[in-house]
């Protein structure tokens, strides 16, 4: 018997986590900023990373992070075939939009298809955990859970894993500025607080619930509104040079609401419609090409599908 | 001229604020328990409490919750005439299912009723929590807002107040279990940390997020797992003798989740479905039966209208 081997190509989005109020538990997954991969199947058994392009990233299996994802699954489901994975990076690693979920996310759904889909997105988010937590220190879900399940996610608990499916409005574009600066995801984390005022925490909690409701009645003055974080950002946003000035030009753009992606450096904008977010993007290109800082800018439609097959 | 004196009878019913993690913001309206008033028009100007049946009360307009609220609208419509206010209170002051609430949401609703509803039940809200304010000396949203819109509600702010009407699953009744003892607002209030643990309040926010869209999507398990407060319950339980032992009987029983109602001393369960909700009555009888305390226990669907009209 001769074995006859399967590949297929994926799309693995970028990903926004936090969405300001919702810090550990919302995300939102972008559509036209993230990762390309190509999964074969082998008759060799094992996990092999066989090409990365993009950025320099560990080729051991158990060093990488869609490596240590598909080991989780291939652990789990004991195939008799095995699987090699290229990686076509476009997300640089540290930008604060979710470049590790986007492997690991990738990883798991390819081998979940090529299998024949024995896995629901529940399982293959925990499986991405184990690899976001070798570069992250710690299992998160706030990524990977729309980079599978797409549009915006509640992560509601990690043990039990419990993933909510969060309406996305139609009109909902983001703008994501990447400034080409690095922040150690151990500062960003080190900077919180390990308590916070409770009179915080009470704003807080109130927009995270008004914002699940503005995704469900598709209230863009009350999503707007509820895009405020009076717990992280204050903290974070010290580590990424011109975020109030950013900040400012979005809002006087017409942005929804902009605040930090993930632990940063990136700063994303949600605007209702695609010409609001352009003008957003203008604004923001405007700003930051003063400030002598390379950047990147991205402007994408919420991505409500998640991770995609290009072909198989 | 002779004046033509117009009357409306209503009931104005109780309300269960926080609903376990919504601290501050959420709240639900009680159906068959509640005040009733009767309001009449006068050709005297001013607000005059004519009668108050049930508790005793001040009979002094600005000392009096439905006096202070109903001045406070009465000074901003500049009616040409006045009101005579009966109280028919059943609802004990202090009990935690918003008794002054209650008094303050009627005599708005009445008043606003006997003018040809100038006003919208934010503005109502507004006026309402003026007289609350003399009650627990803040003023607050989360009881009120409730007994006047009706259903589960969401205070998103106070200032500007924002209020939001989330859905109101069918099957979902609710148990109250009032112990007739005595916590004063001042210490229930004392009791409570001004800082809470970072993971914590996430684990708060990540519930309140789960609690609204459960409400939106008609889950009851996912309602049920939402129903937990890690911030305040473990201070405020210790002043409600059996807490622990009244939680668990109604978990047991079927509960989909029990907490304190508001600063208590009132105790809610959440049920799935009148047998349930009999059955989580019953469990709670038996238990507190033994404990040699008072007690008054509600079964209760929930109120999807607020204070309602009974004559005019």
């Amino acid at each position: 018997m001769t074995f006859k081997s399967k590949h297929i190509r994926l799309f693995s989005p970028a990903t926004v986590a936090n969405v300001s109020c919702g810090f550990d538990v919302l995300g939102f997954c972008l559509d036209s900023v993230g990762d390309e991969m190509l999964v074969k199947t082998s008759s060799e058994k094992g996990i092999r990373i066989t090409k990365i392009e993009g950025f320099d990233l560990p080729y051991e299996t158990e060093r990488n992070v869609a490596g240590v994802a598909a080991l989780a699954l291939y652990e789990d489901a004991k195939p008799e075939i095995g699987f090699e994975i290229e990686i076509y990076k476009h997300i640089k690693p540290g930008s604060g939009i979710g470049s590790s979920a986007a492997s690991a996310a990738g990883s798991v759904f390819a081998l979940n298809q090529l299998l024949g889909n024995p896995y629901n997105l529940t399982e293959l988010t925990a499986f991405a955990m184990k690899g976001e937590a070798i570069a992250s220190q710690c299992e998160h879900a706030d990524n990977i859970a729309p980079a599978l399940f797409g549009g915006f996610t509640l992560v509601k608990s990690i043990a039990p894993l419990k993933v909510l499916e969060l309406p996305t409005p139609n009109a909902l574009y983001a703008v994501v500025l990447h400034p080409q600066i690095e922040i150690k995801t151990s500062e960003s984390r080190a900077i919180l607080p390990k308590t916070v005022a409770l009179n915080h925490a009470i704003t807080q909690w109130s927009n995270v619930g008004s914002l699940v409701h503005a995704l469900h009645t598709n209230d863009y003055d009350l999503l707007s509104s509820s895009l405020n974080d009076v717990i992280v950002e204050p903290y974070r946003s010290k580590l990424i040079p011109h975020f109030d000035a950013v900040k400012l030009a979005a809002i006087e753009a017409g942005a929804l609401g902009c605040g930090i992606s993930g632990s940063g450096p990136s700063i994303f904008s949600l605007c209702k419609g695609e010409a609001s977010a352009n003008q957003v993007k203008e604004q923001i290109q405007n700003k930051y090409a003063s400030t002598g800082i390379e950047f990147e800018l991205h402007l994408s439609k919420i991505n409500a599908e998640g991770v995609k097959i290009i072909d198989n």
